[in-house]
Order: structure tokens, then sequence, then C-alpha cells
């Protein structure tokens, strides 16, 4: 099976379970964990931040980081479709009692004119708008790479009207490599940046949050609150310091892979990829209704050996990553073509 | 001054006075307040409900009936506009940890079409959608009466998907004044309805929830913890009570007059109605940023005489009710004409 | 019936009723009342505090005041048998997501020696403690009042451990009065208090929290959070005036005629008068087993025209206040004697 | 230095760190990690429960079944002392709204005398009282094992009276171990229980709730929204296994060694033996004030080699574990002999 249903599922490498192996450990609760405490400051300094802390999970990392901004009876804005709102369990209300004011964007994407207005004025009959969140890359728009002149305008608009800025950067390692930026220059507006090891980099276990000195002593505390505070974590943390030296710059085959994947259906009228482009290792295909549901392709596909993920009626995804080779994205290509060079998905 | 900022500002009539003077009371927290509970039953009666819980306030109302239908890590579908999320300090949130899912309708009205797909897939990455508010009248459109089969047909499909639906019914007097339709009918799509009593009723106190018996009970148990439980507040529902008896009827009059005052910018282009109609005591003129801002013309209307409110930069809000007689529309018209006859506000 | 079950019970008077329907008001949430503004000033000026702020019940005051002490993340120390811990839903945490901190006092009164140590150190694993509550009279001990010493020693510790401190006072009017000291004095070691006018005042609705001019600035945002805003509430607010003016030294009468209830069962071993002393309106009587449950008790009492509370299985409530007179409890008195002096509850 | 601060200090062994880097694993957010689930099953066939989860904590694994047992609005009972109530930061009010009612047991043993009466009657007035939690062994009693009998009687009350019953069994090891009970008899019952592996089992990283089928389904849901679903988390579930497999047994010379430290004090003074006995791997001595504090008896000790915990003024903690020789633990008694054999601490 040529599993393209994300980058999440990546196997560690040898290489990797080897650091692991050997990674030097602490009880980082009541004291330091030595590979943690350098996984943190590696990643604090590839951001160009303060510091940085270590988190369990990339939903931990963003709703540590909202709950950070956002002090009692405020909101966030964000776009409509963004992971925080809308893949997290709204736990920024759950847990923090947030407000989430989401806006539609332009495919995904904030610009001056869509935030414009949105902050609230100071009033009993409202909250208050504290902080802007934005995505990059986007995921539920194929992986779209955000403009850096709109990441900087926006955030500008935002700090000028007082307001913090938060990114999701889960999957800013792609962005980096496929604009060819420093990823400290894509965090450069925001006030804190999240970021994963366990998606592209292929890292089994981990996220961080990255920011202030002040604000990532606060996200210390609030780790402890979430129950996200490990003891001998130098262990995972060996994996995503080994995915941080070793697998960064590898991302560019996997965007090309994803490339070639959306190039093989440009002649067939059934698909479109979603947003007219692929940025990076995500590819999304809206499927035409006359040939079938997402549902029916994805199906289609798995009994062909290919893996995909299908997302509502029309939309079907696929990740590349490193344990698919160029020799397997050949292959899911021509299974691909196969089956939409069929009449359709009835036949 | 005439005071057309809200129709919250009018005076307790010298009859309700009375009404309230010699209203018999109880202590409503260790017993039942008879006026409260005659008040509760009569609200309940009149839209067709098996109960009702008097409320020191809509707010209450609202974010009680919200939390009672919305379970712990849930959310609820609500117009982008409406009260319940723009205007009550996001209680949902802040108290009780809920999601809003804001929709953007059209002129403020929610149709299926655009509530098709909001529903989200049971999946632990999502909250679950449970709830469906609406509101009638609409506040932020001008006063706009939903189309009753929009109300049906939007909350037809909601219960088809197990959402319950809530009513945000502040204004569902005047609503049901301009339709010719029972409250009851206006009320029957829903398993909650809040009403006010204090807005064009003119009492100086109170709102209302109503549902089936069950809900009530719970809904008994949320105002203790919200802190609305009064001792004998027979006397505030002695007048809300009055307000129900003797004011629904002449609601008309606050419609026509409100008519009255649109009809009268009709010749200026400076200005326009928001929505294009008048459906009952509210009137959004939209001002042209030729002529100059909301603010100015509210400034302009007050040095004349008329106390109105601007809503951002292009938007006055003029509401009538029952303390603004006829003769003071008669010249709250021609001040505004007299206004909005000079070439600009920068004259 | 005589009915001693509480002090909240009470009837508004001809007087009062008639303030409340010649009552001048405003609209309260876009304007100010007139009437609530003099509540509020007169209840701020009582207590020697800058401002304070009506509100519809002792519960939001309370629960309004911990909230605004204690920010996310922190806790308050308290008495284990206080109102705010024990009879107000638990508020604190399920709208405040706060914890409390109950400590076994003396006989409900907590001292320097309870609360020191209780102050947590700053500690990832642990709350911050920021606010310190007491109660004054005690509900659940017989209407006791805690020594002035008490509180001044108390608060003073509270304030060098920078806590803030926060009085329960809803019926500190008892209080001042059986000690002969002025409310100020009362208020002098709290950041913030809250009154009630509905329990010995004898008005039908109404609390107010009072303290420094941006505390309750604080509060007014809170208060609409809470749904605590009302409109024309000059109407009930110009009953707690009427009740501030005209029933504060009366209350003394309440206070004998405790005392005079108590003495009436001195001479019978089955009951004990809690704490040992009656120093307001409240008397509890402990109900020996042997003779019969507290329930037995109260329901011999009805039966015979006396309303009482029993509370547990062997404590009865009896709460004096201006409905009921003074040949009320002659005859009280004589009935509690007479089925006291029978031979037990069983026979 | 010979650190016995905790059990938590401890390194992976060569085994462990062996069976970590050949974990076989896989995506256990959008598949399963075979790893995990392996150990999931393992743990809750020991635990005699239908079902178990892997969690980044054990404050996660507490947390989570406290909000699992208590819906909105409700309470849980514990011992004053406990962790949950105590070390968590109070998270089942920060982030669940919940209330604790701590009560103080005899020497941090909750008995049916103790809980009796604790039960809140149903009144709007109060919370719901849910759940009653229990921790064994004892953190704060220097991990005094609560008697079989004890644990049985106080959750057949519970359970008689409709509460559910969760065990904090981050040490249950410990507690089967010197009790020669197995796991699942003094986990029988509960309707949840928390276990960590990162305690005295050695593992670097993780803990795990156990209960029925439906329960753990709802915390898995909960685990997505506090942030710990986890990828391929069997690298340490992995460690955890391995724990699971060797390093239970030889708890027993951890308690052994614990009971050498403690017999090392009996000829002195200046301590003893908080709750008069060791029962595990936990020695906790009160430092008579004469000799000196906690914080100068751990400083001295620490100036000579032996690392240890000072709690509050009085109270010194030594812990026992893995990483402890047989060598070692003989200087550490003639380290404390030394130093507690001379005439105090200011000397």
């Amino acid at each position: 099976m040529i599993d393209l249903r994300s980058d999440t599922v990546t196997q560690p490498t040898p290489e990797m379970r080897q650091a692991m192996a050997n990674a030097c450990v602490g009880d980082g609760v009541i004291d330091v964990d030595p590979t943690v405490e350098q996984l943190e400051r590696e990643t604090a300094s590839i951001l160009g931040k303060e510091s940085a802390l270590f988190m369990p999970s990339g939903s931990m990392a963003n709703q540590i980081g909202v709950r950070l901004h956002c002090d009692r009876g405020s909101e966030f804005l964000c776009e409509a479709d963004c992971h925080i709102y809308q893949y997290e369990q709204g736990a920024f209300a759950q847990l923090s009692g947030l407000v989430a004011q989401p806006i539609v964007g332009r495919e995904g994407v904030l610009e001056v004119e869509h935030v414009r207005g949105a902050i609230r004025p100071e009033n009993d009959h409202m909250v208050r708008t504290r902080l802007l969140c934005l995505e990059n890359t986007l995921n539920r728009w194929g992986g779209l790479v955000i403009p850096q002149e709109t990441i900087e305008s926006v955030c500008h608009w935002a700090h000028e009207h007082s307001l913090k800025t938060h990114l999701d950067g889960a999957r800013i390692w792609n962005a980096a490599v496929a604009k060819g930026l420093d990823p400290s220059q894509m965090a450069a507006s925001f006030d804190s940046v999240s970021v994963c090891f366990s998606k592209g980099l292929g890292a089994p276990v981990g996220s961080a949050l990255a920011g202030s000195r002040g604000l990532i002593e606060q996200a210390r505390r609030a780790r402890k609150l979430f129950g996200g505070a490990m003891r001998q974590a130098g262990i995972i943390a060996a994996g995503a310091l080994h995915a941080l030296h070793h697998h960064r710059d590898r991302l560019s085959f996997d965007h090309e892979a994803a490339r070639q994947l959306a190039d093989a259906t440009s002649d067939f009228s059934a698909v479109s990829v979603r947003g007219g482009r692929v940025d990076t290792n995500i590819v999304m295909l809206v499927v035409d209704p006359a040939w079938g549901s997402a549902a029916a392709l994805q199906s289609r596909l798995y009994e062909a050996g290919v893996d995909s993920f299908a997302m509502g009626d029309e939309i079907i995804r696929f990740v590349t990553h490193m344990d698919v080779t160029a020799e397997q994205i050949d292959q899911a290509c021509r299974i691909l073509q196969g089956i939409l060079g069929e009449a359709s998905a009835s036949h």
C-alpha cells in the first residue's frame, strides 16, 4: 500500500531510532532533560525566538499559545478553515473559555481587507479582541504557502491595533523550503509560533511552542496544567532533534513528488487541483460530482493500492512524505491516471 | 430631546407603576412568588410552551438556553450578526465553555443553504454541533422579521439533523404584530425561546425563557448558578405582566412611526434604509460616506434635539417606542430632512 | 402561620411600595438609572468604599467579587461552612474556573492559626492563592458575629501575604447593629464587600458589591457577562434605598426576639443553642437525637403554626425578621416550649 | 550524588533503551500504534479493567478521569492531602469547571466516618456530588498503603450512594508488591484507575487511565482535547511495556531500602518517621524544630552527597528507586546518622 493519507504516518529511520536509544535524559519536571533542552534551544534559534518549549502535540502548543495571549473575556481572529478553530475540539472555549471569531479569507488566506473592522470596540457587551492566528502552510487549502508580504502586512495591522499574533506553523518547515526562506523569516512577524516534528520531519512524537522568554515561562506552567509535562522526554526529543538536523532539506523531494501527482491529473476533467497550484507536500483534488464522489475515488484508489483521504463529498487529499519512494509516486500516478481515465466512478 | 436610541429607554406608565406597587409577592427562592408565577404561566401560554422562567435580563435567558442545549464539548450555529454571538460578551464560551459557529446569512437571515454542511461529523478532532440559534426580529438588520417559511424550513432542517433550536425573541412581540401572527406560531419551531419585557413592551426589567417543563426545571437551577434568582421579584414581574396585557397591540403604532421616519428620508441620496424595508420599530440608515460619517449625522441630530445611535462608521439606528409621541415623530422627520437637505456633514 | 424560616420572606411595607411606585428611573444599561445610582452611592458611603454596584442577588455579588480578585489559575481561602463555598452551586469553579480551599475554623470563624501555612508556594504544580473570603454574620453558625479583632488580625495576615480580602456581608447590617459599630468599620479590612437588601432589611430584591472604583468598574463588566445588567432597576433599587434608610436600626428588635426564642428553650435538655449564644437574628438549635430528629421537631412546630427550617438531621433554624410581631414571638415561644416539654418526638 | 529526591529521576536501562529503539510503531491518531495498543491491553488486563489509554502524564490521566465522572455542575470528594487536589494546578476547576470537596482523613486515609454526610442533597444552591477519589500509595503520607478493607468499605459506601470511584494509582505497583496483592485486587473497587510507568517502574515517560470500555472511549476524546494524542508513541510505550514486564517485582528492594533508611534514624530524637511506619519506597521524616528546619537538614545532606526533598518547614522526603544501589543506601544511612548525631543544625 502506498500510504498518502498524511505525513504523520512516517516511521522513524534507523538513525533516528539509534539517536533516541542513545539519548542523554533527565527528569524534565523536577530538573532538566538535557536533550529536551537542546531541542528547545535549537528550535528557538531556528525560529529566531528567545525560547521554546517541547510539547506532546501541536494541538497543545496551539491551544496554550492562544490561552496565553488571550486573557479572560477575550477572543482571537482566525481564518474560518484553520486547524485551531476546526480541528482542536474547541479547546480554546472548552478549556480556556475563549471566543473565536472565524473570518472567511481568500482561499484560506486572511488579508488586511478581511480583518479590517473585526476588532471590537471597548464595550461591556463585547469580548475583547486580543490575538490574530494564522496557519502556514494551509492544511485545508492543499499546503499552500501564504505570501510573505501578506503575512507581514496582516501582522503589521494586528500589532498596530495592539493584537498579538500566533502562527500555527505545524508545516512551517515545508513553507520555508518551498519559498527558499529561513524559518526565522517566516516566524518573524509572530509573537508565538507552534511547530511540529512529527509531520514532514518524520519524528515519532512532538511539537514546540516558541516565543519570548516570558511567554515560554508561562507556557511551561500551562503545559503542567494541561498534563503535558513529561519526565525523561529526551527519548522522543532526540528523534525530533535528529529530524531537525537531517530531514528539513529533503522536504523539497516531497514537494516535487506532490507536484508530480498533481501534474498527472492535468489531462483529466474529472478532477482539478484545489487552489490551482501545489506549493508543498499536499495535493487536494476537487472531484467533479459528474465523475463521482471523493469517497468513491478514495475507495477505487485503495483497491488499487493507494491510500488517500476523502474530505467531505468532493475533496480528496494526498500527502507526500519521507516514507514514499520515487517509484511509489510513479506508480501512484499511473494508478490515479488509470482510474480517472475510466468513464466515471459508477462504471 | 426625542430619544430614539432604543426601545429600552421607556419609563413605566402610571398604571404600570400602580400594578407594581400593588403586586402580590412572595419569596421566589424558598417558596413561590405568585406574580412571577403568573407571569411565567401567561408567558408560556402566549408562546405555546409548557413552561417559562423569569430572568433579570435577556442575555441571561439566551445564555442559559444555549448552555442547556449544548453539553460539554459542543457548539451552536448562529448568524454572524446575532446578539448571542456579538453582544453578550461571549458568555457561551466564558461561562459555559461552548464554541459558536457564526455563519453569514442573507441580510441576517440563515436559510437552509447557509447551514447545510455546517454540522460537524463525529470525530475526536471536532466539537459536536448541538443547536441552531435564530433571532427574530433581527436587531442588526433593522428589526426585519424573518419570513415564517424560512424559520420553519431551517428549523425543520435542524431537527432532522438532531439539533435543538433556540429563538432569541427579545422583540418577538414586534414580529408577531408586524406579521399578524400569534407569538405561539412564531415560537412553534423552537425548543426554547427567550423574550424581553423591557424593550417594546415598556416594562422596567425582565425577560423570560420558555420551553418544555424539563428544560425550564434545568433553567431554574442554571438561573441560581448565574446569580439570577431573586426573592420578591413579583414587584418587577407585575410591570412585565401589565406590559404583556396592555402594550402588545400598540406596537403597530411604533412600526408605523418607524416607517414614517424611513419614508422621510426617501428623497435623500445621502442615506438608504438597510435591508431596503422597515418591518417593525427599528430604522437603520446606511450613510453615504460622501455625505459624512454616521457619527457626524448622529451628532448633528443630537444638536437638533434627536437622539439616535451610530453603529460603526456608516450606520445610524433609530428605534421607536411608547414614549415617543406622533408629534415627536413628525418633528424628528423634519429635523432629519433638514439635516440631510444640506450639502454634506462637513458644511 | 408564624414564618421563621428566613428573613428573606418579608413583604415590602406600604411605604416601601410607595417609594418603588414613585421611583425616578432610567435605562441603566445605556445610560444611568438615577435611583440605582443613588443606592450605589449611599451603599458605598455607608460601607466606607469608593464605589458600589447593584446586583440582582447576593450570590452574583459574591461570585463576581471572587472572580475579580482571582485571576486564571488561582484559588481563594474560606471557612468550610461559608455560603460562597457551600450554597452558590460552585459558581467560582463552574463559571470562573477557580479552586476553593475550604478550611475548618473554630465554630465557623477563621483565625490566623487556621490559615497560616495555607498559602501555596509558587510552583507549577499548584494554583496560586489570591484571596481570603470571610462571612459576617455567619449563616451556618446561627448568625454569630465574628469578633472585630479576629477580622482585623486575619485580614492583616492576608494583606501581609499579598492576598485580597472579600466579605460576604449579606447580614452585615445585623452584625453592625449587634456590635454597635458602624458598617464601615466592619468593612474596613476588606477589599470588597457584598451586602444584601432583601434579608433583614426587608427589600424585595437586590444586593450590592462595594470596593474600589477600579474594582467596581470591572464588576460592571462582569455583571453584564453574568446577565445581571437590568434596565429601569430603579424600581427595586427604590425599595432597597428605603430599607437602607428606615430598616437598619430596627434590627435590634429582631435580635431581641431571637434571644427570647433561644431563652425559651433553656430549660429543655432536648435542644441546645448552636455556638452557645445568639448574637443576631438567627437561632440554631441542636436537637438531641434522643428526643428525635430536627425534621420531626420542624414538623411538630409546623402543625402548631410555627414554620422553621431543618438543616441536616440535628439542626433546626429560626430566623426573626420585620414581619414577625412581638406577639407572634411570644406565641412561638409557648408553642416551642409546649412541644419540647413533651417526653420526646415519638410520643 | 545519591539522588533520593524522587523515583521519577531514574534513567532507562540499556535493555529498555533497546526495546524503545526496536519498537514497532504506527500513527496512533489516524490509525493504531501497535506498541501503545499492546501496553494498553496489558495494563487493562493487569488492573482487571476492560480497557486502558496511554497518556503523557499522570496528571492528565487523573484529570481526565475526574472530568469524565463529573458532569457539569458537580464535585468530587477527596482527601485534603491528595495529589489531584494539591499538585495538579487545580485543573479540575481551571479546565473542567469542577469543585473539589477536600476532606481531612486519618493520616491521609479517608474512612467511611470521614465521608459520611459529605454528599450534598439535591438542591439548586449546591453542586452535585458525583465521585470519590482515593490515592494509593499516599504520596504526602510517606508512601503508606491504604488498608484493603478501608478501600473496600469506603468505595462500597460511595457506590451505595451512586458515586463513582477513581483511584490515583500512580504508585499502585508499590502498593501491590508491599501487600502481596495483585494490582487487579487493589483496583477492583474503582470505576477508573490511573497508573504511572515513570515512577518506581523506571520508564522515561507515560501513564495510563483504565476503566470500562465506554469510559475509555470518552477518555480518548478527552485526551485529544487536552493535547495528549501522540503519533508514534510506541517508542515511549515500549519503555513502559518493558518496565511493566521487568521492573515490578524488584520494587521490594526499594521498599527494603526505604525501611533501612528509616531504621537508621530510629536512635535520633531529632527526626521521626511520618505516619510511624514505612510501607513502600518513601520515607518522610518529621524534623524536630529544636534541631533545625527540614531545609537545613536537606542542605546538610546535599553537601554530604545525599539529595533529598524538603516539604514545608518540618518534613524531609527520601524516595528509593532502581538507580540507587545497596551500597549507596548504606552510605546514605551513614551520612544521615552522622548529621543527626551532631547537636543541632545550627552547630
